[in-house]
C-alpha cells in the first residue's frame, strides 16, 4: 500500500506536468498507428513530432522532450533512424521508451531489440509474450496479441529492468509496471481497448510524454497508463462500438485531468 | 437461384466463422488505409497484423491464417515482401488475396501484379479498371476510381479467374463475383462507401479473413461483400456525412452476424 | 477591401468547381496524415491519389488535375518521387503546392525544399517559422508548432512569392496568404485545429485541388482556407473534443458549399 499511496499522486501531476508544458515527443513508429499516436498525444497535450529517418532522427532526439522507439513496421530507413535517436536519447538523457511489437515472432525487429535494450531505454512497454521475449525468456508471441500471462512475466520484466536501470510495462487486462524492486498493477481500462489498433502503441508514446516531465519512470509508466485506462473507460461508457470508442477516447483524454485519474484509479 | 440459395447460409457462416476464431490476417497494404483496415479486420473480429519487410513477410505469412496484398503504395521493400509473401502463401497453401489498387494506369505495380498473379491468388479484388487491367484485356483506371463498368468486366474477370482457379471480385454500385463458372451480384451498399478511403482496400483484408475460413473462394469473397455492405446500409441509416459514417461503420460491422446478414443480403 | 470583394466570390466558386468537377490530386504526403488528407480531398469532392515512388510519381504528376509536395516524412523514395514529381508537374503546367514541415528545423528536408522552391511551386503552405526557413530569413521551428508569429514572416513570404511567381500561405491563427503584390487574412476557424493531426497538411492537399479549378494562386489559396476554417467552426460547434471534432471536420466539409463559404468568411 505504500508504493501506491507514494505513485498515485506523482502520477496525477506527471499528467498535468504534460498538459501544462506540452513537451515535443519524437516519435519513431509503425505505419498502422502513426496518425492514432499523434492524436493521442495532441489531447494528452503534448506536441508529437514524427521524425523517422536518417540523420534528421538523431538530430531531433537531442532536442525532443521524449522519444517512442515502436518497432511495429520496422523498415530499413526506420532501423536506422531507431538506431542513432536511441543512441542521441542516451547520449543527452532524454528519457526513451522502447515498444518491442512482435519481438521474438519476427526476426528483423527481434534483433534490432536486441541492440536497442543494450541502449538502456527509460521505459519497454509490451504485452506478456513481447516482454518476455525482449528478456529472451520467451520465444514471443503472434504479433500485437498476448499469448502469454501478465503475471508470468513479472519475474524476467524485473530482471529485464534491473539490466536496463528503468521500467518495464506489460500491458494486458490488468497491466503490471515494474522496476528492478517495485511492482505496480493497474486494473482499470475496457475490452473496447483491444478492439481498436494503436492503443497499446499509443501508450507507449504517451509514456514518453510523462517521462519527460517525471524521472522515475515506473511513476511516468504509470501515469500514461492511468491516462489511458480511466479515460478509456469515460469513452466506454459513452460509446456503441469500436468506431464510436476511439472518437470518444480522444475526447476524454482530452477531458481528463490528474485529480481525475487519481480518484479512478484501481492501483494493486 | 439456385446458386444464392447454396452461396447465402455458407457466407453467414463464414462471417460467424471469423468472429468466433478470430484468424490472424497477414497484410501488406497501403499507407493511406492501414489504420482503417486494421480496425476492420478488428471489428470483424480478426486479428490484423500488418508486416511488409523482407525477411519477416515471408516468414509470416507461413504463419497465418490468411493474406493481403495490396498494391497502393507499393514501395521497394513491400514489394519485395509481396513476393516473399505471396510465395509463402502459395506453398502453405494459405489463402491469399491481390488488390491490383491502379494497376493498368501505373507501371511499377502493374510489372508486380503480372508476377503475382502467376502466383495464383485465391481471390483478387479490384474495380472494373483494375480487373480488366489485370486481365490484360484493359488499359486501366486513373487510380481508385472506376471508369469502367462492372458487368462489362465480367467476362475478363472469369477468364482470369479460370488462370487462377480462385474467384475474381469487381468492386462497382453492384459488385459482381465470379469464378470459371458462377457469377453472383451483390447489391448491397451505400454511395457513402466511396466517400471515405480504405473501403474497397478493406473489404480485400475482409476476403483475407473470410476466405480463412471458408475454402470456396466465392463463397468468401460474397461473405466479406455482404458484411461491409450491409454494415454499410446501416451506418448510412445512422451518419450525417462521411465523418460520421466511418465511425458508424466500425460499429456495424461489429454488431451485425451472419443472421442479421443473410437476412438483408440482395444476391442477383 | 477591393482585393477582398474580388477574392471572395471567386474563392467560393473554386469551392464549388472542385465539387462538381472532382479533380484528382496526386499528394505526395507523411505518413501521419495520408489517411485523413485523403479523406478530407473526399469530403470536399476531390479524388485523391497517393503516389509516392520514383517512375510511377513522375507519370502520374503528367496526368493528376493538381498536386501536394508534402515533406513530413520525407523517406528516400518519397524524395525521388517529389523531386519526379514537380519536375513533371512544372514541365505540364499543373498547380503544385509544397508543404514544407519542419524545413529549417531538420537538415534532408530542408536541402530538398531548396530544390523543390527553384521549380516555382504555385503555393507555398506552412506555419510563420517554415515560411521563414524557406524563404532563408529564418531558421525553422520546432516541427509542427509555429514558434514565429504570422505577420512576422509576412515580407519574406512576399519575397518568397516574387521568386516562385505564386502564392504563399501562412497557417496561424489568424492566416496569411500573399502574392508579390496582395496580402489577404483569414480570420476563420476555430484552437481545435491545432489539436488534431493533419489539419494544416490537409489545408496544403485542398490548395491543389483548388488550384485545379482556379488559375490565380492567391484566390485558390483562399478557398481551401475558407473551406477548411468556415467547417472547422461549424464542426466545433457540433463536437466536444478533439476527436468528435475530427468526424464533425469531415462532415462539415461534405456539407458546405461556396455561398455559405462566402458568407460565413472573415477576411481583413
Amino acid at each position: 500500500m505504500s508504493i501506491m499511496h507514494a505513485v498515485l499522486p506523482q502520477a496525477a501531476e506527471a499528467v498535468d506536468a504534460v498538459r501544462e508544458r506540452s513537451p515535443l515527443v519524437h516519435c519513431i513508429t509503425n505505419a498502422v498507428v502513426t496518425n492514432v499516436t499523434a492524436n493521442l498525444l495532441l489531447a494528452a497535450g503534448a506536441a508529437p513530432a514524427m521524425v523517422d529517418i536518417p540523420v534528421e532522427a538523431g538530430a531531433f532526439a537531442r532536442v525532443a522532450s521524449g522519444l517512442l522507439v515502436n518497432l511495429g513496421t520496422p523498415h530499413a530507413e526506420q532501423r536506422e533512424a531507431a538506431l542513432e535517436a536511441s543512441e542521441a536519447a542516451a547520449a543527452a538523457g532524454t528519457p526513451w521508451v522502447l515498444d518491442p511489437v512482435a519481438v521474438g515472432a519476427l526476426p528483423v525487429r527481434t534483433e534490432l531489440a536486441t541492440t536497442l535494450v543494450e541502449r538502456r531505454p527509460t521505459i519497454v512497454r509490451g504485452n506478456a509474450s513481447e516482454i518476455l521475449a525482449v528478456a529472451a525468456a520467451g520465444a514471443g508471441g503472434r504479433g500485437v496479441d498476448a499469448t502469454d500471462d501478465v503475471d508470468a512475466a513479472i519475474a524476467s520484466a524485473q530482471e529485464l529492468a534491473t539490466r536496463t536501470g528503468g521500467c518495464v510495462a506489460i500491458s494486458g487486462r490488468v497491466d503490471a509496471i515494474v522496476d528492478a524492486s517495485r511492482v505496480v498493477r493497474v486494473a482499470n481500462g475496457t475490452a473496447l481497448l483491444t478492439r481498436m489498433t494503436g492503443a497499446g502503441c499509443g501508450l507507449g508514446a504517451l509514456m514518453a510524454a510523462s517521462a519527460s516531465q517525471q524521472r522515475d519512470p515506473l511513476v511516468a509508466a504509470v501515469a500514461a497508463t492511468l491516462l489511458l485506462t480511466v479515460a478509456a473507460e469515460r469513452a466506454a461508457a459513452a460509446s456503441t462500438g469500436p468506431g464510436s470508442f476511439q472518437v470518444a477516447l480522444l475526447d476524454a483524454i482530452d477531458a481528463v485531468d490528474g485529480a481525475a485519474i487519481a480518484d479512478a484509479a484501481v492501483l494493486r
